[in-house]
């Protein structure tokens, strides 16, 4: 294989004429696959169904300690919920409260009261002329959009194989008390899939912060979604870690049972010290009596305890591995040699992340839609949607199946191609 | 019978002795029973049982529309569930977003909201010196728990009859910009369950605040939890007359099946102006993907329209009907004449309001506690918890089975009794 950029004038035209031939033949197919968001397919929804079937018209509707889920109380959850979350997260029952449908609610709700009321009493952000918080890029944009939405200051700090640039992330939290949080997504990491070494987990937990009220946002959303039944990503508690670092209160940790049992109606879970706890509780209980409680007795019971999570998380790997390894082998049978790209290899979680050469993502994802495949927008990895060098696209494989993928894939190589090609033709 | 107030010194001094007497014996029956909360009793629960069994693992999971219930998407909830709690709270499905389990929890995002970001994009709340709501009372403590969280300075305005002091209602929105809402149960209100009439609704609607970002609060929490088949109330529609009024985006309706179907897994939903929602949808669809779309399909395809949940409500009522007459039976017999009480007959809700001798609640409602009998605090039902009166007793029938209601209802009139002699005795 040829690099293109080793390629003369002459061999980039002709290579380009070939290549539109190609899409043209592509463009007849008339694709429609929407890959934008981390949707598990139908497959992976089938296997959760009866999860349906847990709860009915004759169930006992009581919890281990008695209680009555059909009815208010438990504004922490029921107890067999909090304790299935606690073993998925990897903490103590104690430190967990088991919310609704969705952590990223938790994660905006807890910014929110940061914003109006402060940090366990310390002054509210929005009282501050500036707020600001560390964003390792790429990443989540549902992330970046809660602290767009209330004007919070993102700054990018690179995030490599082994986690976000640390030393920058020091250098900012000790340095800058305006710095008041930074989005993490530890393990499986959305969208380059890397996990963060020991060593990261454990220089976070060890951060001097400027301010006392500077928070690590801890989403393990990943934290049991294992490709490899034999390469699974373990990482330090982080918890334990802040505490033994003299940190206890620094960080929350989320999750949510999203893409375990269904997206939208599963359970989710904040898990935090004791005394950040009864700070929130204070705001949960003003919000709201409680959660549901007859959905968190339909998780408790289906899976009912780690060993059923991660076996049905196994169902989930077998139906993702071959998606994941549908996109790498067309990337690297397409792609491989030609310095045009380069790509992750996750191990675990949703994505896989594609560095384009710069100022070309944007026209590859346009040039997909224009085949049918609509891939996430170029820059949304990036707070406000800016990739600076334009070449970050985030592929998330789960809702087509294999076959779609490996065509997707190939597809979405062909754009790659063209559009590097008219790059280094200067068009 | 004779009135309290007309006895002489010795006459109640022998009837105290009485009263101890009887106030002994009921003692020695060691009872306890929980009435401080308006939780469904079992068979209430019983009677929504069917709806879990609406959804298993065979079922089609597809809405209307054809979308996947279990996946991500319809952030404003799923189409036939849009349309059945439209038809519930009588505004049209446009004006309606249905959310996850709790209606109090979107009133609590609706004031954050306008704390941190403010309403429709006018100055944050957060950023003014003085925010004030008013509150009807006796009123529902929840409400008053999150304006007081927020620090908003509540202004008590008493509700009569035919809803709160429209006089001083106006008087205070038109004649002051920093007050910016108002809570308002407008049916069977909590806890006196009067009905607002016509002429007050309108009054609503023709509001002309100071402040362009005033917002009536309307819990229509209770909007079909009818007695009496026959003796339905009914109210004005305040999203259409706010609109003829001119006044289109001065309102948000809330309601919820948490006493419906199940309290803590129903849904709930917020109606308000397009133009609301257009402003609240860019911040809901930040906080969260979607709510809970499986529990939104269990309840559609369960209450099918209106009148599956109109017979739904009619069972009941059937169940509700002997609590509530329970109380008022023994609360007639017994106190009636003495002039040491009044209370309400709600042709509906979940509540009974009993005024006391000024003085007496705190005392009452420690008494009741002393036989086993817990109700709501004294003073909840004011903001701050401050009764200036202490005379205001919310009294909730629904939890116990009828025949605990009637025992309860007479420890409670006897405790109301020996009270109030204490209290004319200056003991």
């Amino acid at each position: 294989m040829k690099a293109y950029k080793d390629m003369s004038r002459d061999e980039l035209l002709s290579l380009k004429a070939s290549l539109l031939e190609q899409y043209k033949t592509e463009e007849a197919k008339g694709l429609s696959l929407n890959m934008a968001r981390g949707k598990p397919g139908a497959t992976q929804l089938a296997i959760s169904m009866p999860l349906l079937d847990e709860i009915n018209s004759k169930s006992d509707m009581t919890t281990l300690l008695g209680n009555d889920t059909r009815n208010y109380g438990d504004w922490d959850g029921i107890g067999e919920c909090r304790q299935l979350m606690a073993d998925m997260m990897e903490v103590k029952k104690a430190n967990v409260v088991v919310c609704g449908n969705s952590s990223l609610n938790i994660m905006y709700d807890t910014v929110v009261r940061s914003m109006v009321m402060g940090v366990n009493g310390l002054t509210p952000w929005c009282k501050l002329d500036k707020v600001k918080f560390l964003c390792p890029v790429p990443g989540y944009d549902r992330h970046f959009k809660i602290t767009e939405t209330f004007g919070i200051e993102m700054i990018p700090v690179p995030l490599g194989e082994d986690g976000p640039d640390m030393d920058m992330v020091e250098e900012y939290v000790s340095g800058d008390d305006a710095v008041k949080g930074i989005w993490c997504v530890p393990k499986y990491s959305n969208p380059t899939g890397i996990t963060y070494s020991d060593e990261v987990v454990r220089r976070f937990a060890n951060l001097k912060p400027a301010a006392a009220d500077f928070r690590i946002f801890w989403d393990n959303a990943y934290c049991i979604h294992h490709l490899y039944d034999d390469m699974k990503d373990k990482i330090p508690n982080i918890l334990e870690e802040c505490e033994k670092a003299g940190n206890p209160d620094m960080v929350y940790v989320f999750a949510s049972t999203s893409k375990i049992s269904f997206p939208g109606s599963g359970v989710s879970a904040v898990a935090t010290s004791l005394a950040n706890m009864e700070y929130i509780k204070k705001f949960m209980t003003t919000q709201i009596i409680g959660h549901d409680k007859i959905n968190q007795l339909r998780h408790a019971r289906f899976f009912k305890n780690i060993d059923g999570l991660n076996a049905h998380m196994k169902k989930h790997a077998d139906l993702m591995r071959p998606k994941f390894e549908a996109v790498l082998t067309v990337l690297d049978r397409e792609l491989a040699g030609l310095e045009i790209g380069t790509w992750t290899r996750p191990r675990g979680g949703y994505f896989i992340s594609f560095d384009s050469m710069p100022g070309c993502a944007k026209a590859i994802v346009a040039k997909c839609r224009d085949l049918g495949l609509v891939l996430t927008g170029a820059g949304a990895t990036y707070p406000y949607g800016r990739d600076p060098k334009d070449s970050n696209i985030r592929i998330a494989p789960s809702f087509p199946t294999p076959e779609e993928m490996f065509e997707a894939a190939g597809m979405f190589a062909l754009c790659v191609k063209i559009v590097s090609v008219e790059k280094l033709l200067g068009q």
